[in-house]
């Protein structure tokens, strides 16, 4: 019997960059692949095949209505965030049982990594004690270490309890932090039941030491963090901008902190790249990273071995176990 | 009865930073304090009280022979590590059954916290990156991250197996990681039901992507990790010198990294404060610090509790339980 | 606005058994319940309420086919498994976007508490131990534990590595157990990156010291542990049949068992109540349990709680968080 | 250089259950063994080796003074408590710098998983619900576990909180308990930093559910736990006895368990064998195990692993890191 036509068009990923040789040859041995190359197929290529398509592995969605995939049962992204629901018929997808797959899991223990680096290199000042050893103006000790602070036992709240939180939680957990979280689409009694404790965005921002935005950007909460709540913020805390700048008032937040109101780490802004002469380039208290928490090479690959083994439970007649099914109820809520 | 007499001659450390209020409290609740200036006690002041004391709280020795100090019990040493059997008659106080005590474990978790740190700013690049977004030099995503690795499933290398180690691998743990060490004073089974393996330091440094420098000065490790095992240090690989230079010959180390040989992160140096035009203050794929691993304020004064704990317990006639108890066999190998 | 109509039909269930005072407080604060009695409802009621029922909470289906419900939106099944295909129509259910929820996960824990208090009485002879201290015939320390074994260490296999497996797992991890597992539904890497790895059925009987059958029963696993596999057993593993009688040979079980081929403990069995004369009650090197894994009291309003957590967010338009989603690939494969 | 001379003499343990092949292997390339039978050594046997002896590997201590063994380094007890301080001279071994050392810590996990059996089959009714099966009077699900209950979430408490905790602890932290030890001989701050919280044993009886007895006899303990401290266990608690039937006044728990007060788990007796007619044969609510718990064969070889292990430590000039050293605070306290 012939092999299932996969269509594999990961612009503007690489498949070099995606799969390992070894997902690879299960790939290939797994189903035909059709395109397979780096620049997106051309609407006449794809036109020609898309009636024999049992699965997409794509960025998005750029291929229009779904009566022309009369095969289609699964779409898998690779591009970390489900396809918007501006181009993707979900309604269709849901009824025809078609398995709509975010690659999104494989993000989390990676910028896990870096959320806690940075949590750590601002309550220990490890990138200003590099510059002030360069410069000569280092003091030694307990000198140096007058605003340092440390995480155990330290209060820490998760902006967004899904799974950046879930991938973080363990690796504080052996500091013995007290975790709360701000979720307002999960139940209370689940995140009690995971060791946290759900709690209101204000009562989170004026309390905790530590400070996680991990939430995923939905129609309801663009600039949920805005001025008034960023001025809750305690001053000795520090406030990590990890999954979206859009949840924030970006210009509140760098005006803040340039008064010396908190510390923060910043991995994500509103334009990017960021402009040359954006004030935040210039600002005081802060750790700035280049949006670099979720690509590190030899961990993206995770993403390829995602896709091929739901890959091969789809086509074998089972749930996919390792990467996000679009849920019905949340596809009209994200951005 | 009247309380017993404590001398407290914590300098250079300060009362004040050793011991929370509600730990001073008790610590007064439980003996008479004498001296408990943070400036040294006099040799004439302390003659005069030295026969009727029962423990001595201090940094080193520097009270001559014991045969002054008839009724003493335990010495409680808050500076890091036993004083020097050259001033102190380690025989005697084991004749005697003086507890000599260490507070060094009160800064494991601390030190360990800072080496995760510095081992997730190397392998992220979080100093660097935060260097290129202040000069308009960064990259974004996969373009910025091209040399980050994570420590997710990496071999980690422990050399010495000590408090240091057993504060840092429950922060690894999360990571998955895989766990060797070279201690030559520890049994091979008992470090491996510790979950690691057991390994000769040639291999260590050769095999593992990233490792620490955790043991203890001693008479023997002086300059244990010379040029010749510097060199079989991976070129990807990332190297910590965490708990004192004194084990590595640091010149060839500063020479080996710049010239790009592997990633080095340093908390301590040969001479401190380091020379103002040492060239390891220029060099390249380093991350520095100031010998700030151990002492932040907030988290120092478990040193204080330690002591009172520890006191306590011997007050009443029990053994303590928080500091670490010198060893005859390890005092005449320390250094 | 009116509060939506649930209908609350929990037999063989009963509200009581299901829902602590606190959270039936909240089930009626968020909704109107219909019927609500521990008796079915009459289908004439069922008739005059069907065509305003938001959500139906039940065990199993008997309300026909989903037309006579236009505004359902939920069903929340309180047996522990999602209702018969045979019943419920889930093509409609899936198409219509009705989430059919089972309250399984509730019984991970209990039943995964059994399972360990189980596989540890048999390996230490905690029932037989007693029995000999009663009848006279106990010996002491090591003449008393010839036959006695400990799971530090062992390796352990999991048959189906579903929701019990996962409750399981980590009741054993402080054991420092090696843990294997079979099951065909499952990535070969996704069970890897649990820390089990992935195994045939023959070898994981033939080579593991302590076996739990934790498996739902499916079209394709009935007796699926026959006579031969079942002869692969060490003679002194232990094999312990945890979620379903369906999957084994029951007759060949007791017939090797007491022939001394191995260990069993059964909480489940082919027919229940157990006939009176049926030869397990007799059976030697057997621990036997009346299908008490799962149905403690006190903890049996999980499932009350699981309901309402997951109501409250299908009533907000949010997935639910709790309960088990019935899949569509798996509906066709349970039986 | 001869090898240095080592006695073993383990009686009444047999060389055989202490020492793994390889591990015996171990020893004779690390030693000379002298006598190495079961039997004890004769008198006038050791009178003609005793001068040459660097260490004695032994039961208890029946070799007289010290003053015979000028070259003693250590002594390895194999029994699983120190030598009584009526038979050894501790001050002349702590002046001497000698080595006492107890194979105790190589029971720890045996023993703590015998106690997590006990308290499963106790709350779960293992052992009656198997009773029940054979009898034929069982009920199923939730009508044969109206008295069951399960350890998830429930407060536990430790009386002694020496080894036997410490192992058994991380076997019950995956079910979520809150602890609670009684401890005099620990500081209460050190008590805390383990995740437990410290407790008068009046408190700790009257509010646990799980009461699990692990302390070792001391001078001050005898009885500790006498009719008055029984009467306040709750009801629905279950009480395990485990270390030593010595600290608990033995006939007053028989009688209040007859009285159905609590339930009763028992491994250890004031008298073993236990006389055929003594009531607790006869006992309701009961678990009986004829002190099983430690002595496990294939376990059991531990002892020999770390007595090589510290042996071998202590030949080479280092501290033994398995065994446990006798600490001259507490000679004078244990009985």
């Amino acid at each position: 019997m012939p092999k299932p036509k996969i269509l594999l068009d990961p612009h503007s990923r690489k498949s070099e960059w995606l799969f390992a040789p070894e997902e690879w040859q299960r790939l290939t041995d797994l189903a035909e692949i059709i395109w397979g190359k780096d620049d997106p197929i051309p609407p006449e290529s794809f036109a020609s095949v898309a009636a024999e398509l049992t699965a997409i592995v794509t960025c998005g969605w750029r291929f229009g209505p779904l009566d022309a995939l009369p095969r289609l049962r699964a779409i898998l992204e690779v591009g970390g965030s489900h396809p918007s629901p501006r181009l993707l018929d979900y309604t269709a997808c849901f009824q025809r049982g078609i398995r709509v797959l975010s690659c999104a899991p494989a993000f989390g223990p990676v910028v896990a990594e870096m959320a806690l680096g940075l949590a750590i290199a601002a309550g220990r000042g490890i990138v200003e004690g590099d510059r002030l050893m360069r410069s000569g103006e280092e003091r030694y000790s307990r000198a140096g270490n007058q605003d340092a602070f440390t995480l155990y036992g330290k209060r820490v709240g998760f902006i967004g309890y899904g799974g950046l939180a879930h991938s973080l939680q363990p690796l504080l957990a052996p500091f013995g932090c007290e975790f709360l979280a701000y979720d307002p689409w999960l139940p209370a009694s689940y995140i009690q039941r995971q060791g946290v404790t759900p709690i209101g965005l204000d009562t989170l921002l004026s309390t905790c030491r530590v400070i996680f935005v991990l939430a995923v950007p939905s129609q309801e909460n663009r600039g949920l963090i805005d001025r008034r709540r960023l001025e809750l913020i305690q001053p000795d805390a520090t406030f990590l901008l990890i999954s979206r700048a859009y949840l924030v008032d970006f210009d509140a937040l760098v005006e803040l902190v340039n008064q010396g109101r908190f510390r923060v780490a910043i991995d994500v802004y509103p334009d990017e790249p960021v402009p040359p002469d954006h004030p935040v380039r210039r600002s005081h208290n802060t750790i700035l990273s280049s949006h670099r928490a979720g690509h590190v090479p030899e961990d993206f690959r995770a993403i390829g071995r995602m896709v091929v083994d739901d890959l091969e439970a789809i086509l074998h007649g089972l749930p996919p176990a390792e990467m996000q099914s679009a849920q019905p109820e949340l596809v009209g809520r994200l951005r």
